[in-house]
C-alpha cells in the first residue's frame, strides 16, 4: 500500500538549487499567522463552537470544490449528501457518502483540492492512508475521531491553525448576532464581519423587494426611497464597523461602476419597489451604481472595498432547481474592468481615504489591466489568485504576469476563500510554498537578492494582508 | 554537414532529473496504438489505397502549416503547388517545389512543423541528411523510393503507424460510397466516417441550396420544409451510424447553441429556400439553433458530438478567390463560450445519453471558461490543443491551465487533427512526450506519484480517447 | 552593507545546463550594434547635444516608469518633480527628488524598471551602492559628476551604447527641423523621425482643428477640403522620406481599419471642419479610414507602418488636468485584431511594396490573432514585446506563445520603447538575454541546433530589426 505522508518538498519547484533557496525562503515564512480576510465560514461555526458532525459533513458536503469534480464523473451531489431543494432524496449516510468520495480519489489527480485534502487529512487528522475504496472505512474512523475531541472544535481549530484573524461574509441585512456573541466572548477582534450587500445590488432578484424590507427592518431606516435605501445601508455599513469590519465585499457579474443620476435612481428605486419591471440595462446599472455609491461611503468610514466580478453564478438551471446556489456551476466571463472601473477609480482612485482590492477570475486580465491599474492607482491593491486560481499553476502565472507590472507591494497578499474551515492551512502553506518558488528563481537569476525574497515572502503571506485590510 | 537524427530525449524537459522522470513515463505509453478520432485524410486514400504520388504531392502540397510558413515570407502558395481555383498557373514539377521547400527549412525553427517533419523524414522515411538547397535532390529521391515500395502505401501504414482506428470527416451529404468499400474490404471499424453537417448550418453560404437539394437526394427525404431538413439530417446521422460514425463535428464561427422557436425556424427556412436572403442575425441564429438539434439528435443516437468553433475562415478574400478555402488564411477570433453554450449544456449537459468533446483556439478560454465547464458538466469531455496549438508550448500551456480546474479525467485525451497523413505518428508522439514531461514534474513536486503518473499517461495517451469517443 | 554589482549571469534561466548553453548564445551576440527603431527621446536631445541637467531629471522626471510606481504607493508625481500643468507645485530640487526615490527603491523589486535602473546605474554610471535613504546622496553625487563630463553628451552616449542607427517620433505636422540640423552635422543617417500622424486621426481631439491647420502651413498644401488633407499627409510622408524616415508610427484605441467611403469622408471631414460634431462612432471610423489610407500612401512611398493600438489613454481625468498626458495612467483594453485588420490585410496584405509592424499589451492576441496573421500574410511582421510586456516574463510569454505558429522570421526582432534615453542599452541586453535563454531550453529539448540557435539569436537582435524596417 502507498504510504500518506506530506513530503516537505512538496510544491516547492526543483531543480536542486531552486529548491534549496525556496525552502529557505519558505522556512522563514511558514509559520507566520494566517491572516483570513475574506472567506464563507459562517459565523455560528465560531459562535457555537460546536464538534463538526462527521468526516463528510465537514470535508465533503460543504465543499463544492470536491462534489464538483465527482459530478462532472456522473455521481449526482444527492449521492454526496448535497441536499436537495426541491424534495428529492439525498444520501444521508456519511459513512456510504464517504465511501463514494474515497473511491473517486484519482479524480483529483492535478487539481489544488488533491493538495489540500492531504494537507488536511495528514495533518491536521493524521491519516496515514491513500484514500481509496479498501481504505475508506478506517480514514473515516481516524476523522471521526479527531472530530470527536474537543481539540478540534472550531475555536480550538483557530489556535491550532494559527489564525489571528478571520472574516465571515455576512449580508446587508444581517443582525450580526452571531458576531455580538463572539464579542461577549472576547473573540471580536479576531472573528469579523464582512458587509456585502450582493443582494440588494440587482433588482431582478426574486427576493429583491424581500431584502430591502429586511434592511429597514434591520437599520430601522424608511427604504421607502432611494434615498432612504442609501441612508439604511449606510447606517448597516456603521453597525458592521461597530461590530468589527474591516471590508465590504461585492461579487458583482460585471465590474461596471458607472453612477447614476440620482433623479434616474430614485424613479427607478421607486418602480421597482412599487412592483415594476427593470430591463437588464437598468438592472445593470443600478449595480454598477451601487458599487460608486458603497466606494463613496467607503471614503466615509473606510471601509476597505473588494470587488469579485466575473462569475456567471448557477449556469445550469436544473442544478440550481433542485440543489440550489454555489453548487459548482458557476462559469466564469470575459472580464473588461479598464472602461468598466473608470468612474469609480477617476472619482475615487487617489483618494487617500479610499481603499479597493481587485479580484478576478479572468487570467487574462492580469498583465493587461489589473495590473497596470493596480501599478498606478493609489488606491488599488490587486487581491491573490482567487477561486479556480487558488492553485500551484495559478498563483505561479499569478507572480509572472502581475508583478512585473504591479511591484509586489501594489498586491493584497495572500486571501483564501474557502467554505471549507478545515482547508483553510492547507491553503496559505500552498501560497507559501508557491511564492517561495518564484521568489527562488528570481533570486536565481540574480534579479532579487535572498534577503530581499524572504522579506518579499513575509510581506505577502503576512505584513500586506493586514496592511491591505487595515481600515483607512 | 550536420547530421538528422532524432534525439530520443526530444521534447522532453530538462534538467535532468525531470527528464529522467518524464523518460520514465513517455517509455510506458510511447508504444500504445493510436486513436485518431478527428483527421481530414479523405477516404479515398484508404479504400482507394494508391501510393502517394511523390514527396512534394505527399508532404507538402495537402499540408496548410508547411506552404503557409513559406507564403509569409512570400513565397506564393502557387509556387509550392497549391492548386489556383482562378485558372492561374501552379507549379507542377515536384522537385521543383521540393527544392523551394528545402531551401527554406530555416523558417521553420520554432515551430511544430519542424518537428513533426523531422520525425516523418527520418523515422518515415529513413531521411539522414538536414533539409537545404543542397540536399534537396537527394532527400527528394530517398522519399520517392519509399513512397513508390507497397510498404508504404496508405492501409500498410496503418499497420506501420500502430493506427487502430482512424476518422475521416464526411459531409452530411456524403453517400459514404468509400466506407461502403472499406467495409467491404474488412477496414469498416478500423476507418470511420464522421458525420459533418457545417455546410448545411449556414444560410448565407453560396452552396447552401444545393446542399439541401443533396441532402434530400442522398436521404431520400422531402427537405422543401424545416421538419423535413431536420428529419433528412436524422436520417443522415442513422446512416452514418450505420456505417460505424461514433462522432460529428461542428466547426462554426461561434459556439452559440441558443435554440430558435420551431415557428421562427420553419419561416426562416422556407423563405431562404425560396430564395430570399437571411440578416446576418438570422444565419447565425440558424446556426446555433443547428447545434442545439444536433445535440438534442445525439441524445437519441449516441453520437458524440465535437465543437469546434472560433475561426474566420478565409480571411483574405484574394487569397480565397485564387485558391479556395483551407489555404492558411484562417484565423482565430476570441471565443466566448460560457454563454454561448449555456442552452444547450442548460438542457443536455447532465444527460446521461448526452456526450460533448469542446475544442478551442483561443486559449484564455481554458482556465476561465472551459475548464470551470468541464469540471462540472457529466457531459462534457475538453478537447486537446487544437491546430495552432498542437504543440509543445501549446500543450504544455494546456496541460497548466486546464487541469488544475477539470482535472485529467474530464479531458478528452489526445485528438490529432491533420490532413497530412504522414504526419499522425509525430503529432501522437510529440504529445505523449510533453504529457510525460508535464507528469514529470507534478512527481518531482510531490503532486503525484510516479505510479499516478504512468497510469495518467496512459489514460491520456489511448484509454481516454477512446472511452470519450464511445458511442453513448 | 550589499555590493552593488551586476551579475553576468543575470536574466540568463537556470539549471546550469540551460545557463550555460543560453551564456554561449548571448555570448555571440551582446556585442552587435543596437538598431532603434522606435522610440520616444526627442531630437532636441541629439540636435542640440547638451549635458543632462542633473540625475533626477535624466532618470526619473522622464521615466514613467518610475514615477507612477511611486504614485501607485502614494507619492504624488509632483513630488517627484513631474510638472504641473494646473498651476500647482512640483519639487525643484532634484536632490529632493533623488531622495524620494531612493528611499522607494524597494518598490521595483520584481519589475523591469529595475533590471534597467541597475544596468543604467552600474554600467554607464558606475554607481556601486544599491540605491536607498542611506545612499541616495552618494549615488547623486556620483551620477552628477558623470553627467557633467562632455563624454556623457548624448552624442558621445550613441557611440558608448553602440547605437547605429535610433528613431525619433515626430508628429506629421514637425517641421522637422532638427533633423534637419541633425543631417548638417553628418548624422543624418543615424538619427532618423518617424511620422506620427496621431494627432490629426481623431476627430475629437480639442487641438484636432489647430493641427490641421497647422499640417496645411508645414506642407503648403490647402487642408479644407479631405482631399487636400490627404494630399497635404503624402506631402509629409514625402518630406519624412527626404528627411530619412523608414516609418510612420500609429497609436490609435482600436485596430480597425475599415475604409470609409470617399464621399463619406468628405462630407464628415467638411463638417468637423466647420465646427460642426462627430459621433463617437464617427471619429472611430475616420481614425480606421486613415489607418487604411496610410497603408494606401505606404505602398507608395515604402514607409514601413507601425501599429500600436489598444491603449485607453489618460484614464484618470484628474491626473490629466494635473499633468497632461503619458503620466502613467494608459491602460490597455482588450484588442480585437483578426476582424479590425482585414480590410486593410485583405487589400494589403500581400502587397510587396506593403509591410506593416503589429504590436499590442493585450498578450492573449499572440496566439490567437497576431502569430497566425504573421504566420500567412507576407506583409507582415509581429513587433517586440511592447510597453508592459517588455519585460523578463513578458518576453519570455512571447516567444513561448508567438514562436510556434509566427515562427522567428515573422518576427521584427528587438524594438525598444522608451522616451528614457540611458535605459536603451539595458533594454537592448536584457531582450538579449531572454532571447539566448529560450533558444537555450529549444536546444536542450533537441528542438534547434546550437548553430541555429546563434543565427537566430543575431537575427532577433539585429539583423531581423533592420530588415524589417528596411523601406520598401
Amino acid at each position: 500500500m502507498p504510504s500518506f505522508v506530506l513530503e516537505p518538498d512538496r510544491a516547492l519547484p526543483f531543480p536542486a538549487d531552486q529548491r534549496r533557496v525556496a525552502r529557505e525562503v519558505y522556512d522563514q515564512v511558514k509559520d507566520l499567522p494566517l491572516i483570513c480576510m475574506h472567506g464563507h465560514v459562517e459565523p455560528e461555526v465560531f459562535a457555537e463552537d460546536r464538534a463538526f458532525a462527521d468526516p463528510a459533513q465537514l470535508l465533503i458536503v460543504p465543499d463544492h470544490y470536491v462534489f464538483r469534480m465527482l459530478a462532472s464523473q456522473g455521481v449526482e451531489p444527492a449521492r454526496l449528501g448535497v441536499p436537495r431543494r426541491d424534495g428529492g432524496p439525498s444520501e444521508t449516510d456519511s459513512r456510504t457518502i464517504w465511501r463514494t468520495f474515497c473511491a473517486s480519489w484519482k479524480l483529483f489527480r492535478g487539481t489544488p483540492s488533491r493538495y489540500w485534502l492531504e494537507h488536511e487529512l495528514v495533518e491536521v487528522f493524521g491519516v496515514d492512508q491513500v484514500p481509496s475504496a479498501e481504505t475508506a472505512d478506517a480514514i473515516y474512523d481516524a476523522v471521526a475521531a479527531c472530530v470527536a475531541d474537543p481539540g478540534f472544535r472550531p475555536r480550538a481549530l483557530l489556535d491550532r491553525f494559527r489564525i489571528e484573524v478571520i472574516s465571515t461574509t455576512d449580508a446587508a441585512t444581517s443582525p450580526l448576532e452571531q458576531h455580538a456573541r463572539l464579542a461577549a466572548d472576547g473573540l471580536g477582534d479576531r472573528v469579523l464581519p464582512t458587509f456585502r450587500p450582493d443582494a440588494l445590488a440587482y433588482l431582478d432578484r426574486p427576493t429583491w423587494r424581500a431584502d430591502v424590507a429586511a434592511l429597514a427592518e434591520v437599520s430601522g431606516v424608511d427604504t421607502g426611497s432611494y434615498d432612504g435605501f442609501l441612508e439604511a445601508l449606510r447606517a448597516r455599513r456603521a453597525a458592521f464597523v461597530e461590530a468589527g469590519a474591516l471590508a465590504t465585499d461585492h461579487g458583482h457579474l460585471r465590474a461596471g461602476t458607472e453612477p447614476m443620476e440620482p433623479a434616474t435612481a430614485r424613479a427607478l428605486y421607486t418602480r421597482v419597489l412599487d412592483g415594476g419591471a427593470a430591463s437588464g440595462a437598468e438592472v445593470e446599472a443600478f449595480a454598477a451604481n451601487l458599487l460608486f455609491r458603497m466606494a463613496e461611503m467607503s471614503c466615509e468610514d473606510g471601509l476597505v472595498m473588494q470587488i469579485h466580478p466575473g462569475v456567471l453564478r448557477d449556469h445550469s438551471s436544473s442544478v440550481f432547481a433542485a440543489y440550489g446556489a454555489d453548487k459548482g456551476y458557476d462559469i466564469p466571463v470575459a472580464t473588461e474592468m479598464t472602461a468598466a472601473l473608470r468612474p469609480l477609480l477617476d472619482r475615487f482612485g487617489t483618494d487617500p481615504r479610499f481603499r479597493v482590492i481587485l479580484f478576478t477570475v479572468d487570467e487574462t486580465v492580469y498583465s493587461r489591466e489589473l495590473a497596470p491599474i493596480a501599478g498606478t492607482y493609489p488606491s488599488v491593491r490587486l487581491g491573490a489568485p482567487w477561486w479556480f486560481l487558488d492553485s500551484p499553476e495559478g498563483m505561479r502565472r499569478f507572480f509572472e504576469t502581475a508583478v512585473e507590472t504591479a511591484g509586489f507591494y501594489n498586491l493584497s497578499g495572500f486571501v483564501d476563500d474557502t467554505r471549507a474551515f478545515a482547508s483553510i492551512p492547507a491553503r496559505h502553506d500552498l501560497y507559501r510554498r508557491v511564492t517561495a518558488g518564484f521568489l527562488a528563481r528570481l533570486v536565481l537569476e540574480h534579479r532579487l537578492s535572498l534577503d530581499e525574497a524572504v522579506e518579499t515572502a513575509a510581506d505577502l503571506a503576512y505584513h500586506l494582508p493586514k496592511q491591505s485590510y487595515a481600515r483607512r
